[in-house]
């Protein structure tokens, strides 16, 4: 396989470039030595396309651009064909399909998508919120949740709750733990926000395992212990059933397919 | 305006999909009650796309796709030229261009960007890791970060070191509070892995204002008040000198933008 660079080429911070680029990426069996992917921000105007250009060296090169200005798009296009450098634009073909889906033209301002606007400032601070109540260290937070998350530790509770805050919805995380009384606002909310995280335990023994060794503590801690781990996912079925909530099996699957399918079962 | 429904149909989640939608969404003066965007997921066979395109009614309908097998590709085109609905494929022309590039061939798995890689388990682990030791709860993870947020409140570092956590980097946060005594860790670790936020005081006054509102506090509190927060600002920069670290102005910013400007600054 040949070495491969990728350039991102964006009027702004080139972050929709990088994320469609790392999923076409995913698609070959390349390691992080046979390519390099470099984001060219803030890219305003065809001086900067013309600088871009000249510093490019002789290499094994690709492109993806991202401007909201057509003759951006048009300018860099022109330059790298006389190169003959492959290039995609990602963002221009859809643009242009709303546009006249919607009969409008568009602003041409580039970074929109980052803008500071209520969607913005919604997911801030269900990030915030997030963090403030991660682990149910607050039950306070409870009534004000959109999802509360509840399962044994090592079911990925803190990353999914800032991936469905992200998304802009605010998420509570409870820890079960047999010893550990839980809080009566659990039992007081709309048991519809709630959602058990479920583990296959033979998973969750691995999973246990690996943890102890990572941070360094002996392998046959109770945490470890095949039996601690029956009793802790007994305790949590229990749990689930005085609640009367949905659950989610999250063994082997990755946290963003967890998080959407908890927004489409939750009807959110 | 046209009322605009947007499909994102996709072989996985579909969450690649919904982000390129949203930029380009981003540049229409369209607001949440004249567009609806729907994620179309684990569409994995033709009969899947038949049902998919029974399903949609007589509206203003475009659909963006991403599909890893061309056969679906160009089975939906063909059905969505038909019906007449215009439609964008994202990911092909890109995975096209990698492979004529790289001279290999495509793996054609659904949802590989999502495997469960030690990229994946890198940023899971970042994100438990910003959590962990948001706001400086405990000095004990500033020898192991990568980056070191360090900012008086209300200078986005919680959500910034969630962002940054995003990108893979283990981010520690410290909220600088004139009357409560800084770890003694924060001098002696590395100071280029410390990063000062810089805020003008009149944007912080406005923030901070509203902050209080939202919280429902008296106006008059301590914290918002001009002469707080000029004090807490020369602390800051006290401090920042002490440290001997950079600093970058995150007034006015969108945190992605601030997280990208950490990154190219701090050469990660």
């Amino acid at each position: 396989m040949k070495d491969l660079k990728l350039f991102i080429v964006s009027d702004s911070i080139g972050e929709t470039g990088e994320l469609v680029a790392r999923a076409a990426l995913a698609q070959f069996n390349i390691d992080s030595t046979e390519h390099y992917v470099e984001r060219i921000s803030h890219i305003a105007t065809k001086e900067d396309i013309d600088k871009f250009i000249s510093s490019i060296q002789d290499e094994n090169i690709a492109v993806l651009y991202t401007f909201v200005a057509p003759e951006l798009s048009k300018y860099i296009a022109s330059k790298l064909d006389e190169l003959k450098i492959p290039y995609v634009d990602i963002i221009s073909p859809i643009i242009d399909m709303i546009s006249q889906s919607v009969d409008e033209a568009p602003l041409e301002e580039p970074g929109r998508v980052h803008q500071l606007d209520s969607d913005y400032f919604k997911k801030i601070d269900a990030i915030e919120f997030a963090v403030r109540y991660d682990d149910g260290k607050d039950p306070s937070g409870l009534k004000h949740a959109d999802i509360v998350l509840i399962g044994v530790s090592r079911t990925s509770k803190t990353p999914l709750s800032q991936f469905l805050a992200y998304r802009g919805y605010k998420v509570v995380n409870i820890a079960l733990v047999p010893e550990v009384n839980l809080p009566v606002e659990l039992f007081e909310i709309d048991s519809t926000k709630c959602i058990g995280l479920k583990i296959d335990s033979d998973v969750l023994f691995k999973i246990r395992k690996q943890r102890l060794q990572q941070l360094g503590l002996f392998e046959n801690a109770t945490y470890g212990q095949n039996e601690r781990i029956v009793e802790e996912l007994e305790y949590f079925e229990d749990t689930i059933e005085k609640i009367g909530c949905r659950t989610i099996n999250v063994t082997n699957k990755a946290i963003e397919e967890t998080a959407s399918e908890i927004i489409r079962i939750m009807n959110l």
